[in-house]
């Protein structure tokens, strides 16, 4: 429901009537509405974590942020959940705007450790690890948040990895 | 208001307040609250047109995209509503979502058109005009989400022109 109508648009009582509890019932397991978004995006960062290992850093990135952006076009449950968040916590006030202050940064800086740990302060494209960090999330945001407008959009995969390469290595896959 | 709450947690009582009116002297310049937002989205997207008229197209566009980012970080009002309205817009019934959907497909189409008008089907870099058009467009969405929940991010133009830079030439300015 939050991926529908993002956090604000969705009450306590319509999340219960979706579930087939009292609003008391989801309260048992939730202690608040903002105890159940704080929950919904833990889960979504523990199983990017587990699908996303460290040990996987280690291989083809093109590749690798190719079939991650596969697999949220065909499970694109907490991905949406996700997505639509982020661009609500802009709003003010919003319970979920340091989590995701926090969240942006931290994947900045991860992106920037491993590259630079790979490739030192120059990528073979001659970029700077900070500026394809910071574009690499941006571009996989965006192409997201096209996607979420017309689902048809299919090429988002190929598109993912044809830029990645290029923007890491300068060459274009063919 | 739209910005700071979006289209949906923004009454028509609360903007009547802000701007010292009656609901009803709000409703004497707009019909209902959605006129009021397609008014803006068209504002918008006039003052885009007049800001990247056609014959700036003709320039470079690494720099033309750089000095585009750098203005909206200076001048962020119709920058942020659009871009908050444009995230909330996938949500279930909302007013803009076919507005946004039109908006993105034809952003798609005219970056498009112009890279294959200058370049062929490949562009100097090796990549296709139609990847090219939606990376851009997709970085141009997520920086702008980083960067509304951290203003102190000011790296943006020149990260918009490298990526570009690298995305069109195959090339990295130094």
């Amino acid at each position: 429901m939050f991926a529908e109508r993002g956090y604000r648009g969705t009450s306590l009582n319509a999340i219960a009537e979706r579930v087939g509890l009292t609003r008391q019932g989801v309260l048992h397991y939730f202690r608040s509405k903002e105890q159940l978004l704080t929950t919904i995006l833990q889960l979504r960062a523990e199983l990017n974590r587990q699908n996303l290992g460290a040990d996987r850093l280690e291989s083809d990135w093109p590749e690798l942020l190719a079939e991650v952006v596969a697999y949220d076009r065909k499970n694109p449950g907490l991905a949406v959940v996700h997505s639509v968040l982020a661009a609500e916590s802009v709003t003010e006030g919003h319970p979920a705007q340091q989590y995701f202050r926090d969240y942006y940064q931290s994947v900045r800086e991860d992106i920037f450790r491993v590259l630079t740990e790979r490739y030192g302060d120059r990528l073979p494209s001659g970029l700077a690890p900070q500026t394809v960090a910071a574009a690499l999330l941006a571009m996989l945001d965006g192409l997201q948040q096209q996607w979420l407008l017309d689902r048809e959009l299919g090429d988002h995969p190929e598109i993912t990895r044809d830029v990645l390469a290029m923007l890491l290595l300068g060459s274009a896959p063919r």
